[in-house]
């Protein structure tokens, strides 16, 4: 560091801010003062305004596996913000622009990003070993003292300034509500994308959601829109019902009260869903949810995260009943492309009931107890203000 | 048996007739005479004139899983035949007709045969436990002293005649040549109507065959037809190469000098094939097949049996990897709707050297060499002739 740097606590393209740095697996997270340096060639500096945490930040936070366990590190993906500065050749976006972060990037360059079949990037697509800049293989945050603090997911949303690429960052309408807009960066997104873009589903469709987390609410609220004739949630947990019924969810199982729910889905659909999401994370559950779908059309998408490399719990006899399972990520969105028109069409719905997924809010300096509300299941979204 | 059974052999309806029976897991054929009772309501009784053997007949005359193990038992659903004579209802086929049995019937009345999205029937899906008629829960084979005979796989092809659901028999063309038609009965159908019913391939597709049986060969011609522009086929017997040459392989990787398949393939296509088929029925290859796709848009069609109810060497977490991974059945034709004008279709194509699957043939009393020699991989198809 020089000495002006110690005189006023950064260089002139750099700022100091507050983040909250994760030090070690599980442990609390420190709120403390770092370095963030100025965004390079095609990179973007951004003032994040809000930010709340989803099921891979706490499966990150706790090191669940190897590639989690770099550290320091700056957390969060799910978030909103404002330009603060663009690097050089960044063109369509500018300083005060309103912006979304995307852990799945698109750079609009690669054969994944040319081609309609993927929301896939060969360069910013989603890599938990990623925690450095792509442009020169280091970190843009900095401790006090100069030593690297790593990205995560492409965002890194746990400070008061970030530097993502531009391939992950979207230009939003500026009368959107900034608040409610952060659940398009992860959750919302990923929940109804994968019932538009991946699963397609149709009018008078039937649908079964496992996990009603915000992203398997997200699923229902997108299935009411398509208009899906029976939206069925599984948790085990029952305060979910009531959020449930709020999204569109006409029936309600609690495996707990029922052994063997696929059985008791195919009683109430003749046969079996259209289509089943699993939002779970867990194997057991999406064994049921495969089992859920009727047989010669049913369809299973899976996005619940699941960290321990175990096996799929199907055998590949049970493919030949024309039951298909697949994956979505980030809903399917090609997120720079598609994102900012879903975000218009998300502020111009009627009777949305958003501000029903956010359950809490928070400041900034109170994010461990936000991770506790997930934790424990107690909140949908905890919403914390920068 | 009344004293008219017993003096001419069978009552005015009943036939005598050679079968090869199976009386026990990997037994010899017993060649036998055996009565064939009339066809009931629905049913149709036909003079089998070719019959071919497939890994499905294998499989179950080894008895590999406990559902198989049903004896005595007539075997065989790849063939073709005359009608002799029709039960009450049947009005679409007649006394004469050229028919092929299909395994995966087609009631035409069921949700799915009702629904455009499966060629699975509610009724006469293939189902490895059904050993008699769904009209009476009998069977129409006995023995001399009247016991009964099973049925297998809805068809029973290795008797002169056989009786069978009106709706696992599809009428053809009388001028197709019957001898190469019966491979449209399971292996030709399962092979071409993968790529153009379940996988749906396009012009310019790279296409990994994995296994080059019959089916696997069937999958390349259909790959070539669709006009693939890279067909690589897999296979540990060198000798296969010049077969898959013959129907459009424009490539042949034997996984023994190659210890990671999948990287091989993902070398020769700028990141993995489109499409890949899994003909082998192992799992290990399953897992190459997969990874060999590219990922972002691969399909992983399964069309070997893997009688071992082993799971899916798959993780979770490869789904969002953006592959699929599909079974499919008989192709993805509904039979009695769409095999016809495919069987038209066949006998107007040019330069499709259908003779090259029949690599032998042999008379019926011969059936035991025609299953040493499948087994141990010396023929693709030893035509049966009755
Ligand atoms: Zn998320
Ligand atoms: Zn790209
Ligand atoms: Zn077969
Ligand atoms: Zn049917």
């Amino acid at each position: 560091m020089d000495a002006k740097e110690e005189a006023n606590g950064h260089s002139p393209n750099e700022i100091t801010c507050t983040a909250a740095v994760a030090w070690g697996p599980g442990q609390p997270f420190s709120i403390q003062q770092i370095r963030v340096l100025p965004p390079q060639k095609l990179e973007v500096r951004i003032r994040i305004l809000f930010t709340s945490i989803c099921h891979t930040d706490l499966s990150a936070w706790q090191g669940q596996n190897e590639s989690q366990r770099v550290f320091p590190r700056i957390f969060g993906h799910e978030a909103s913000g404002v330009v603060e500065s663009v690097g050089e050749g960044v063109e369509d976006i500018k300083e005060g622009d309103h912006v979304l972060p995307i852990f799945n990037g698109e750079c609009g360059e690669c054969t994944y990003c040319k081609s309609k079949t993927t929301n896939l990037c060969a360069k910013f697509r989603v890599d938990p070993f990623q925690s450095v800049m792509r442009n020169d293989g280091k970190t843009r945050f900095l401790t006090h003292d100069g030593k690297p603090i790593y990205h995560f997911l492409n965002t890194s949303t746990f400070s008061e300034y970030t530097v993502m690429d531009s391939a992950c960052v979207v230009k939003i309408n500026p009368e959107a509500p900034l608040n409610t807009m952060t659940l398009l960066s992860c959750c919302l997104s990923t929940g109804i994308g994968s019932v538009i873009n991946t699963a397609k589903i149709h009018q008078g469709s039937t649908v079964a959601v496992f996990g009603l987390g915000a992203v398997g609410l997200a699923v229902i609220l997108g299935a009411k829109r398509r208009g899906a004739s029976k939206i069925i949630g599984i948790d085990i947990n029952d305060d979910k019902r009531i959020k449930g019924e709020t999204f569109g969810m006409t029936n309600f199982i609690n495996p707990r009260d029922q052994t063997l729910v696929h059985e008791k889905i195919r009683d109430m659909t003749e046969g079996g869903v259209d289509f089943s999401f699993e939002c779970a994370g867990n194997l057991d559950v999406l064994r049921e949810a495969f089992l859920s779908t009727h047989d010669g059309w049913g369809l299973t998408v899976v996005l619940g995260i699941h960290p321990t490399p175990r096996m799929l719990p199907l055998h590949p006899m049970e493919l030949f009943d024309g039951r298909t399972i697949t994956g979505s990520v980030f809903g399917g969105f090609k997120g720079r492309t598609q994102l900012p028109l879903f975000a218009d069409q998300f502020m111009n719905m009627e009777g949305l009931k958003l501000e029903e997924f956010i359950t809490h809010e928070l400041p900034f300096d109170k994010i461990d107890q936000a991770f506790e509300l997930l934790l424990h299941g107690k909140s949908l979204r905890c919403l914390i203000h920068l």
